[in-house]
């Protein structure tokens, strides 16, 4: 099956989730929007009918044959056996995806640090509260869920090299991700943080070297980080 | 199966919708940290210990048997099925699951209108930022989660009575809900706004008058809302 992925064309943001995981599987997707000429025509067409079955409330979702999935922690409980990064078991599928919501959950508190008041202003709107956000952001926040992520490698009992048994799993893919967006828009404070979460450091080469996702990461297929998307770089905010 | 849920004794918050769940299905589970004498201690016990299996980030979690689950959402992507309050097909439950999460996210924002900065500080160090945060939550996002879920509703091909099919789900509980909480906290806004999203308002009375939970909301277990949880009353930030 082509999987057809809607999201914003411009930024990584939580579509990557999805794409990393479609990346690392080798499957056959097409990245809708950003098809120049008809991409966001048909990303809105669905977006804007609510009268379409299971009518996403945002970005990214996924077309799959006649089904529609939004949220991207649902899309990827829905493709992670699919593609062979979830666990077998029904146990094991609730617990990466508990792992997995709390990676959403740690996407959105990171987004809040430069717009802690509205995603509808600009971030020099709202500036001098994302510096207040962002300290509070680097000091309690994000040392814990580092620090939880870092204690679950930890803690595998079947070893630290991936968060979920043995095999690599979609989790995984997520974890690299936050490393890689935190080191882009936090470099200071993730040079503060990683030595003390090795696990992490760790797990972020261990996903970098898988040969198809090296080969998407160096392809036009990557989209750079940038100051539109969920991770952006302001060194005032990571004082 | 005696269900054993983890949630902060003195307020609804998330766990609030994981129990009217259970309330609704007059599932047998133990509330274990509004035990006075030993529920905070057994809460605590599990919430640091990282080596438990599953280990879970935040409650609210639930034990059922040997199995911890934690984020509401995935809490109630388990116990649905279990208690019959989710579509039978697959593609039911993700459907499901998807509102459910969006219903997440709503909560989410709607927590940070009155803690938009941190929640290790009192509202009042961070009043400032809440009414602006919460002012924009009235006049855009407010509106936007509420149509979303009143469109869902009026374009359920099955009738409007309830979000998925004819048949009432979790996520007709939670929709409860949010009306329930907006009421309280947002009096005057939802004043304005329940008029033109009367599929939301006719929902919320018709799960309202349900037997088990009618019964259950009169009861000592329905914890009165109040301003240390999710949904607080601030008339400033209802302007």
């Amino acid at each position: 099956m082509r999987y057809e992925l809607y999201y914003w064309p411009g930024i990584q943001g939580r579509g990557e989730f999805v794409r990393l995981a479609l990346e690392d599987a080798g499957a056959d997707y097409v990245d809708v929007a950003r098809n120049e000429k008809t991409g966001m025509a048909a990303m809105t067409r669905l977006l804007e009918n609510r009268a379409v079955k299971h009518a996403p409330f945002a970005p990214p979702f996924l077309k799959a044959g006649n089904l529609i999935i939004a949220q991207s922690a649902n899309i990827l409980l829905y493709l992670g056996p699919r593609l062979g990064l979830a666990p077998k078991s029904d146990a094991g599928r609730l617990w990466a995806h508990q792992l997995q919501l709390t990676v959403a959950d740690w996407v959105a508190e990171l987004h809040d640090t430069h717009h802690p008041i509205s995603g509808a202003l600009y971030y020099e709107e709202q500036k001098r509260e994302a510096k207040r956000r962002a300290a509070d952001f680097r000091r309690e926040r994000l040392p814990k869920f580092l620090g939880y992520f870092n204690d679950v490698l930890k803690n595998n009992p079947k070893g630290s090299k991936y968060v979920l048994g043995k095999a690599v799993s979609y989790v995984d893919l997520s974890l690299f991700q936050m490393i890689e967006g935190l080191r882009y828009a936090f470099p200071r404070t993730m040079r503060e943080l990683e030595p003390t979460h090795r696990q992490m450091t760790e797990l972020h080469r261990r996903i970098s070297d898988r040969p198809r996702l090296s080969a998407y990461l160096s392809s036009p297929r990557r989209l750079p980080f940038n100051q539109e998307g969920i991770f952006r770089r302001y060194p005032e905010l990571d004082a």
